[in-house]
């Protein structure tokens, strides 16, 4: 059996996913292992469904967690890239079997055995444990390295939400100056979708089904136009002019009316996990050769090119930070979409590091 | 206005359907156009649904038609690229605005403006006639030349049907060597998808509602595999084995089953216009990156690369000819999917030069 070491984080318990402290243990630091004292921990909306079972995937006691910035604090005897002191990251994957031909090319994320960093089964059979924790130990293919220059609060929330606009985008040719990118849904995801497409030079529209968020999309995060979908006059003069869209929104919604926005060509992405299946008429794919996707996270690869470029064009998430003690009211205020756009939790300094 | 030559075809004359002889005129040749003698037409599924008003745009009298294959007889002043007795096809696009900016990029079949081959209003403001005709104007962009080793009456389909497979698999990198390709319905498209997927060396598996068709697809078409889509055993053994499918099926049916054969970043290509919308569970494309696209025919350039890869690589569809007075009974027998797998009309052969 492994060597352990004592732990401590929140646990959402049962299904009402109220989180409190809990004691745990982690595995030692093995040879290709980094660990990493977290500092932040950004909180997306998987997180609430998890520890709430609303995907029906628990795995109580379930720390959550998977936007996780920390600092190095030990590294195994095989390890060149990472030294002690170095400024990290720990995204939604953990581990993956490295060997199959998703793994082969750099999407670990499309791997059938990836472990996830929180409610996951790692190869050991334990628990995976995520990042509302004090420590973290993690095989260095699953660590990135962070831009220097950015505040790691407001890059904790790229490290799940930013590589999950960003690599649809580049594998879509949505990365490229002159373009039009509709973003339709302005939360963690939109929100980052939009600055990223302005940081690759794009035209970005935001769509959303009121004006509500218009000033705020335009003033502060860059956008150049914003759509409101029930207005049919701005959807009709917006027909065909897009060559993609980043469709964020989880809430069931028709698809059709996005379609037409796009060009001949044009792709439309799904990220957010929509129960109720789309109805998508063949008809508005094949008469302009358009396409819908859906993307999930993204390979560990894309994941530091994506912190890389944030670094160069200073993209940062727009954060509420938090102490761990407020992380339950929090919880109750991202459900009904009230933050602006991303919580994170000050780990480091507002945990007590034993229940 | 312009000069008028005398022309005759078929033509259907209401939503019954119904074709008989017809008399009409055509431009007369101008410098940017060639005229051929149409020598043999394909019968494609739109056809029948043109001539019965099913798409509710017919626009009477209807000569269809645009699988079309001939011999050049006159060519305009301008004209460098094709001389009087070179064989030549017209296929579902006759004309497009040229300067959009699907245009400049050579997808001539997405433009908002394109004329159909039949049933279509030219610039002129008259209607377009299709092949089912003795001679055929049309500017020299939308006339391509065809392979001089494969057997014109064979080589008619491939203006529709062979394109239309031929583009989304180019533009999904389904012309890999030992890419693994679905194909879904063995009809007109089907047969050829079949066939251009083997000539790109590519691992073929026919999927149909029955085995009826199992013998023929691997040992006819050389498919490797055949699938049917009503085993559940066979399906679950095929799960993310594919890199592609081309679905060739207009009538209703569920297209969960089919991403679920796809691998991850796996492109399901919808050809047939289903009436019904499609139900897509969000989930089947996001979990494993995967995409539902839709392509209509194709780009004059694309076609022209298609007749030379034909030709280099014996790519033919399978046809059954009947004379011009035979073309009803086809039409009622092609409804019922009663053909191996395409009729084509010798109408040089068979169809008298007037009413």
């Amino acid at each position: 059996m492994e060597q352990q070491q004592p732990a401590f984080g929140w646990a959402a318990r049962d299904s009402s996913g109220v989180l409190s402290p809990f004691n745990f243990t982690r595995r030692s630091n093995g040879d290709e292992d980094v660990t990493l004292k977290v500092l932040y921990c950004g909180i997306c909306h998987t997180d609430l469904g998890i520890i709430k079972n609303e995907y029906g995937n628990a795995m109580y006691p379930v720390v959550p967690g998977h936007e996780i910035v920390g600092i190095v604090t030990e590294v195994g005897s095989k390890i060149q890239k990472f030294k002690i002191g170095d400024k990290v990251g720990v995204g939604f994957l953990i581990s993956s079997c490295t060997s199959c031909d998703s793994c082969k090319q750099d999407f670990e994320n499309y791997c059938p055995k990836i472990v996830p960093t929180s409610n996951g089964i790692y190869h050991d059979g334990g628990l995976t444990y995520g990042g509302f924790s004090n420590l973290l130990v993690a095989n260095e293919r699953f660590v990135v390295r962070l831009p220097d220059n950015l505040p790691l609060e407001k890059v904790a929330p790229l490290l799940c939400a930013g590589v999950t606009v960003y690599t649809p985008m580049k594998y879509s040719g949505l990365n490229e100056p002159g373009k039009h990118l509709g973003v339709v849904g302005l939360g963690g995801l939109g929100h980052v979708a939009v600055k990223f497409g302005k940081a690759h030079g794009m035209k970005v529209t935001v769509i959303s089904t009121s004006s509500s968020k218009e000033k705020e999309a335009i003033e502060q995060l860059g956008a150049d136009a914003f759509i409101v979908s029930r207005n049919p006059e701005q959807m009709k003069a917006a027909m065909s002019t897009m060559d993609g869209i980043i469709d964020t929104v989880s809430a069931s919604h028709l698809v059709m009316p996005l379609i037409y926005l796009l060009k001949p060509h044009g792709k439309l992405i799904m990220l957010g996990v929509v129960v109720k299946p789309l109805e998508v008429p063949v008809y508005s794919l094949i008469q302009a050769g358009r396409t819908i996707s859906g993307s999930c996270v993204g390979g560990m690869k894309d994941t530091q090119e994506m912190l890389d470029f944030a670094g160069q064009h200073n993209v940062t998430a727009d954060v509420e930070v938090i102490g761990m003690d407020y992380v339950n009211t929090a919880m109750e205020r991202l459900a009904k979409g009230d933050v602006r756009y991303r919580f994170v939790v000050d780990v480091a300094n507002t945990m007590a590091t034993t229940a």
